[in-house]
């Protein structure tokens, strides 16, 4: 077993067993949790994490593994952060559809992890800001949190990134449920995929349109940009990235980014608040104070409100 | 408004008026919550309650209806709780499909009144035993708790009763599936409705042959009876009062009933305890405190664990 400073200091060289280990440590809400949070805590911030969601079947890992290569060509370490929320499993072996990402696995520059959040204590709330933190900690300059499998968890893969990618494809169809779905409201930047299809100007016009019917912007506002590409061959990829690097510099300017940071530490810090409460109160389960409050009630000498009221005190002076 | 005193004697006198407004202001979550439950306390665990469950078309509530009707001629005070988890709606007004208890409507010894869990706080384990609470205080004897719509808190129904009961009716395929789905642990007593129909006998040999299935019983376990009866007649409910007379004495006996009552107490405690804890932290929601927390977490300077401590101890201290 080796120890937490010592693992942070080879994640930092860009050491990959590090890395998998840390996260391994943070995802499994180890004994060493918090103290590898604490060491990583000085060491965060540097990364720019960019959400990339859509309906499956719109090319999202192949979109996700163009943007390595671009970012790759930059100089620019990546770390690909790949969130199965249907999934029990988890690790580092990544699903079937994903063998585009194999392109990139023995470039020393990219970390690349599937994680599953299925099951796990508070989802994708909880478990992926600790790994985006590895993975900014270990030096990525630029990560990417894809979501595989099917949605729902749109938002909050969006609510987790800096910048907010929403993909679409022509002739899916679903371009506009998306948009119903609320999707108009997470992206910074659309990306209509699989452009050398049919139907790819009317699924640009038709959201273009769906965008300019939101409330008009004022002249310091975001507007999002779509590009069309065709991640397959990598076309449109470098200006997926220039409207990346565009919304960046806009966030920067305006204070946006400093706001959205905050606002996602101050959802992670009462997850983990609430966690911690409802698992204080989850270990006093078959105590005995709990249960001679219960026989206490039962015999109508306290009502249930007052016993919790003794429980909270109980469990906030341990 | 009447003071709390004043409406708990007037419950206590069956008024119908004292023991709506005793269910709203718990309901509710009033700012007089506190001072209902603990006034209706000491006046509390008289009453036995009965859960009904089954699907949608076995005749829960013609089945409820006749219960009522054979408990009132014993001359007992009984009070029906109808929970909808999927219906906002909440309050005095019944279903349309619950014209039967309409017999009972003019009763002053029957109590009936429906209940909307959907968008309450803590749902069900939260608003009924509440509302089990004001019905026992008022002189409720009798407590039958029946779900109207659609299952899948089957579970939950039955953990707030004393017994339960789980209603099947032949030819509806239902039986088997809900015994899959996890109604065979639940049932102390199982009722086969509308037996006139084909099918009763072999959906009433199936119930058998599962509940047979489970491990052997000692000489002092309870065997869960099953009972024919067409309720829109009357048939065959006295058998299900004197069925549920013997699960009650046999719980008496064994010191089930106290222990299934702790259990549940224990569990209410635990559910307004994390409940206070949540609404606490979502005081806190845009509080100073988070947001300065959260820009420390930023910077750096803090991990989002060791904020999370210092939000718990703000918390708490207050």
């Amino acid at each position: 077993m080796q120890d937490v400073a010592s693992l942070v200091a080879q994640a930092r060289e860009g050491r990959p067993r590090a890395v998998a280990r840390l996260i391994s440590l943070v995802e499994g809400a180890s004994p060493q949790l918090r103290e590898v949070m604490a060491a990583l805590a000085p060491l965060t911030g540097g990364a720019y994490v960019v959400g990339l969601t859509g309906s499956p079947g719109v090319g999202k890992s192949t979109s996700t593994s163009a943007l390595v290569t671009a970012y790759r060509k930059q100089g620019r370490r990546v770390g690909v952060l790949a969130v199965d929320p249907s999934s029990p499993f988890s690790g580092g072996a990544l699903l079937g559809d994903r063998v585009r990402m194999s392109d990139h696995s023995s470039d020393p520059g990219v970390y690349i992890r599937s994680m599953a959040t299925r099951g796990h204590l508070g989802g994708l709330a909880w478990s992926a800001p600790q790994a985006i933190r590895v993975l900014d900690a270990a030096g990525c300059e630029v990560i990417l949190v894809e979501t595989v499998g099917v949605g729902q968890s749109e938002v909050e893969i969006a609510s987790q990134a800096d910048t907010s990618v929403v993909l679409l494809a022509p002739g899916m169809g679903d371009g506009i449920q998306a948009a119903k779905a609320g999707i108009l409201e997470i992206g910074d930047v659309y990306v209509v995929n699989k452009a050398d299809r049919d139907g790819a100007d009317a699924t640009a016009r038709e959201l273009n349109h769906m965008l300019g019917l939101g409330e008009s912007r004022g002249p310091g506002d975001w507007r999002p940009p779509i590009v069309k590409t065709v991640a397959s061959r990598s076309e449109g990829i470098d200006e997926v990235v220039e409207a990346l690097e565009k919304h960046r510099a806009w966030m920067e300017e305006h204070g946006v980014l400093a706001e959205r940071r905050a606002a996602r530490a101050a959802r992670e810090i009462e997850t983990i608040a609430v966690t911690a409460l409802r698992a204080r109160i989850g270990d006093l389960h078959g105590d005995r104070r709990v249960g001679a409050l219960a026989e206490r009630v039962v015999a109508g000498e306290l009502d249930a409100y007052r016993a919790a009221d003794e429980l909270i005190a109980g469990i906030t002076e341990s």
